[in-house]
């Protein structure tokens, strides 16, 4: 296709104002550029660094939120689960049900998600490579389910770091599916001592710009209005007003792809 | 303590006769060299790279073996779980339940395996460090349950090798809990093309005699008669031949450095 | 500036012909698609893995070739220099001294290479982050050589493996000197166990893409008519009758970017 | 044999002092634990980080101050060189000529050390696996010199870290050469964005517990009296007042070895 999506949104359903706010402006970002968007928010965070962070607003809330804001502006959603029996509670309020990383190996739960019907977004583990995610894909696929998506969000590279290797975003092209940046969790700095999870916002361009120009089908952004003050993952959130221009820029060089 | 303590058996819950005949020659073998014994085997294998691979024979029959093992041979048992509600499912059949490290960082799990108040060992994730682990302590600690041990199993490499960090066994012990070398799933070789993870088995002593000098206060050691024949994990076994002669080495060596 | 420019030749001066062949093929392209353009050959390899691999025709007569074919084509020219006393020497034949990333921390052979008053081209070693160039850069500058230019050639990832981290292309820019990306050294395999570094020259339309949408200033790539026959790097070498198809690419996505 | 070796001094010679104190202190302390003893200074630095750090006292006096402490306390000696010119520079003046990690694949270097007949001590790069230290053995081989020794000291682990893999002892055992562990820059923590190496000599213990358990036949250690004044990596440096109780413990361990 012509036109990379997006999947964007908060990190995590903090409440309702922020996911309408957010959608509503990413939605006319996104129209303007005519590129699809899907909106994103977890309604629970499930592997959080220490068990004093904050989790969610309840399963149901945080469900019911995404659909009323798909429903709203008209727009396909998406949320990660944790655990096998979470596919069939989220699949009536969300179009794709996301793997979380460290979850991509788990069979039970591909293949719960598999069972739903839904599309499943697997995302690579931080200690996977690229050609493995053909069994996990597969794993989906033996369960009946051809709609499977696959997501790089970087590589362990020492305690502290990770590091994006662009040759998996060719390597999961050759497995024939929908491939996807995760331009904000491929930045995050894991492993530091205060158990806050760091990042380097400033760099989303770079990795971006890398991903479209090596054939990615699709970007994931996470966007807060004010990533200080945001209640998960501040430290890699990009500002929302700085969403627009990003993108501009995305789709100009896309263009120089296809 | 004067003595390191040793968690082995096979992987996995082949049949019963294959567990009798490991646990009877382990235990022989630690009750001469006055080694404390637990018996490890999985009842379910729930994160295999293929969809194709062996996962177990039901976790009831699997439960089953393992509690008559202990029985049999007065031995405390171990398993790993996959889901918190396993959690609860697998504690009356054994005595320390083992999280899984790709599954370290799971909340929900860890606060289950808590709450049935069995020892919980939690393996350290490959993408994180040392340090980190005390937030994984920290839920089960908040959880109401104080029995808690770490295990070491290698950090990712590359994407087809593993790293043992010596510094993590000082690290973690630093957190004041007991710390484990997994000796046979540090020795892996991940993300192979054949959707098969390989080993190093002949290395098991080089990985065991370092973490004794650096102070673990316990090793984890798959074992089966025959490696080349067990159905999952073989490339990475010891041959069950070879452990008296290991663990004499050990031995030796743990009196050097207490 | 509107274009990239790219250094390219094969590997190493095997004889005047093959020289001559790669500077009239790849300075006709690039002279259709105004790609400045850089000859690049080494006069000697001096740090192969194996004491049995080629290792040039005499430094004497690979600097004139390379000499020559800079007067021949009309063409810039560049070579690697691998001790102090090698950039007085090969100073009168090239244009670009180019500094081995295993040497790039080597204070003496950086001052002279800067005492030349040529343009002094550092590779990145595999074991240096982007940001740390700056001291390598300064190193030169503080020698009185302003002219310097730095290549990323990847990272370290496990023992047979590298890794691009395109994040390296953003910080050393930021040094404010021109970036390069070796697009046939970061593909490379090392510690193999035949003593022969590997590679993977399909994948350097990644390689190429990513490091021009993120910004890169230059691309180096080494290139043969018959990589299988070359005496060196054949691995990684493309394939001469591939250079064009991907160079048109290439300036069609620069021009996305600028 | 029953005992390993230490290899042990200030980083680089800061004067006549520095090198008399430490060669008596750590000579009496080898004396009474029957560790043969090589004293170790770096006559020069040729790779700092920084332009701006300390390189040495000039070449001939240091080397001059090396000998002189082989001579008053009988000790055998050792420095690195770093250019093929000053193997036989350096020859005359110690008996073990040291090649540095970053230069171990430079065959000039390797050969003219080779050529001076003493014994030539090749440190394993940071980017090299420990199997592929045979090819660098060879080169020193193949130019008539047998006395080979290789040198562990930890490979790239993301930017700002290295780890020791221990599995390097065993594997380049099996080389047929003795084998040290440099428990000094093993705990390097490089690219800082000051140009000063960072350090954990803490950790010194348990580096050096390792690799002795697993068969190191020698061990290097940087000492100084005060490592906060010292002129190169006082990050890293053990305190010389703690050097008595560390070997005790090591030279314990050793006997449960071997």
């Amino acid at each position: 296709p012509d036109h990379f999506f997006l999947i964007a949104g908060p990190c995590v359903v903090e409440n309702e104002e922020l996911v309408m706010e957010v959608a509503h402006k990413v939605s006319s970002i996104c129209k303007r550029l005519e590129v699809p968007y899907v909106f994103k928010a977890s309604y629970r965070k499930a592997n959080r660094t220490s068990a004093n962070s904050f989790t969610g607003i309840g399963d149901d809330n945080g469900l019911s939120l995404i659909k009323k804001v798909g429903e709203a502006f008209n727009l396909p959603t998406t949320s990660d689960i944790h655990a096998h029996e979470e596919a069939a509670m989220a699949a009536p309020f969300i179009d794709i049900l996301q793997i979380p990383a460290f979850l991509c190996r788990q069979t039970d739960l591909l293949v719960a998600a598999a069972e739903t019907g839904k599309i499943v977004n697997v995302k690579k583990g931080q200690f996977l490579s690229g050609p493995s995610m053909k069994f996990a894909a597969d794993k989906i696929k033996k369960a009946g389910n051809e709609k499977v998506m696959l997501t790089e969000r970087g590589n362990t590279f020492g305690y502290t770091d990770l590091v994006v290797d662009y040759r998996n975003i060719t390597w999961m092209k050759e497995i024939g599916v929908p491939v996807i940046m995760d331009c904000t969790h491929s930045l995050q700095q894991p492993n530091q001592t205060s158990g806050v999870t760091g990042g380097n916002p400033q760099l989303i361009g770079t990795v971006a710009s890398a991903a479209i120009a090596t054939g990615a089908d699709g970007l994931f952004i996470e966007t807060h209005p004010d990533p200080s003050c945001a209640l998960s993952d501040g430290a890699n959130m990009l500002r929302l007003d700085l969403l627009e221009g990003l993108l501009e820029k995305l789709v100009k060089l896309r263009k120089a792809v296809v």
